[in-house]
């Protein structure tokens, strides 16, 4: 388990994530027009060779393995190969997760195409991912590294495609867990509720 | 809800899967090479500026929203839009599920760093997301849709990225509800155990 330090300010993040950001942005689109795209054939091969060549590029120096979470000598996190909420990460909405000064989090976001599980509504997994992270950033409020112990999830409803927002607040703490309580909704109310336990590993207690 | 239904045989079907299957595995790649690529400035600009034209061509013809799931006549389900199992979804990694005549359900996949939580491990979400599918194809396996009601996830230990190994089989059915156990693990054992239920919609009962 490795979290990296780079001494880097405020105006560097600034610039990787406007270098960076983009770039990923651009992968999400492509994302979405493969599942959707009708096309014809010739076009889809051509556009498949067109991405492999892009990638060979992006491969001429690469980091080994995943991207690990960084952070600033200052203690900024970039967490931005996280599958949730990754900058650099295509799979990821991404989140962008709020608070409040009664430790009320909250993200509003849309799930499009790509995160479908029964047409047209969110997989049931999708809607556990998203609220784990949520519950997990929540239940890390006290600023010290957690791991998800449990998550139970109670679907009420399908969770339609589109603009959705999820919620979370810590329930409780008892030692070293931290008991979130969390919910995803739509317009119409709330489809999923979550309840987490989130236990700080032993090399991070007092 | 919709799922739709098309008059192609399984001829047509490998045809699709050959013309889909390259381009969305090209796009995975691009996802990783997002993630890991240390390039320069330069060219992290070009090559997101031909991800976003190869990105037009593929929308010059498109479905509106989401890819839903498509059946043959015959009766064979095409969800290549699923997050999880999707052909056509470069977010899935993909899995592919396979059974035994006891009911047992499995898969063996890889995830690499597009799945990643704290750092060289998978984010807790996508181990919820993973099981999450293979629960709900082990309680379909009676061949009649359902829908999560609730999923539970243990997290014994982290989960690092890398080949995995997802199991599930329904414990018992109880009138529309199904129950399912599914685990999680590596080389060195379970690292997720989960336990959902699953009810079989209104519209689908006998």
């Amino acid at each position: 388990m490795r979290f990296t330090r780079e001494d880097i300010d405020a105006g560097e993040i600034a610039r990787r994530a406007a270098l960076y950001g983009p770039l990923t942005e651009a992968v999400r689109e492509l994302v979405d027009a493969t599942i959707r795209t009708e096309v014809d054939d010739a076009t889809i091969r051509d556009v498949a060779a067109i991405v492999r060549a892009a990638t060979l590029r992006l491969r001429e120096r690469q980091i080994d393995g995943a991207f690990g979470v960084r952070f600033t000598d200052h203690g900024t996190a970039m967490p931005w190969g996280n599958a949730v909420i990754g900058l650099r990460n295509a799979l990821a909405p991404p989140l962008t997760i709020e608070r409040n000064t009664d430790g009320l989090h909250w993200s509003e976001f849309t799930l499009g195409a790509a995160y479908e599980g029964p047409p047209g509504h969110v997989h049931g997994g999708v809607c556990a991912l998203v609220l784990d992270q949520l519950c997990g950033v929540t239940a890390a409020s006290n600023d010290k590294p957690n791991f998800t112990g449990t998550l139970a999830l109670r679907y009420r409803r399908g969770t339609p495609l589109g603009p959705l927002r999820a919620e979370a607040c810590v329930d409780r703490v008892e030692g070293v867990k931290t008991f979130v309580v969390g919910m995803l909704s739509d317009a119409g109310g709330v489809t999923v509720e979550a309840e987490g336990v989130f236990v700080t590993p032993a090399w991070a207690r007092d």
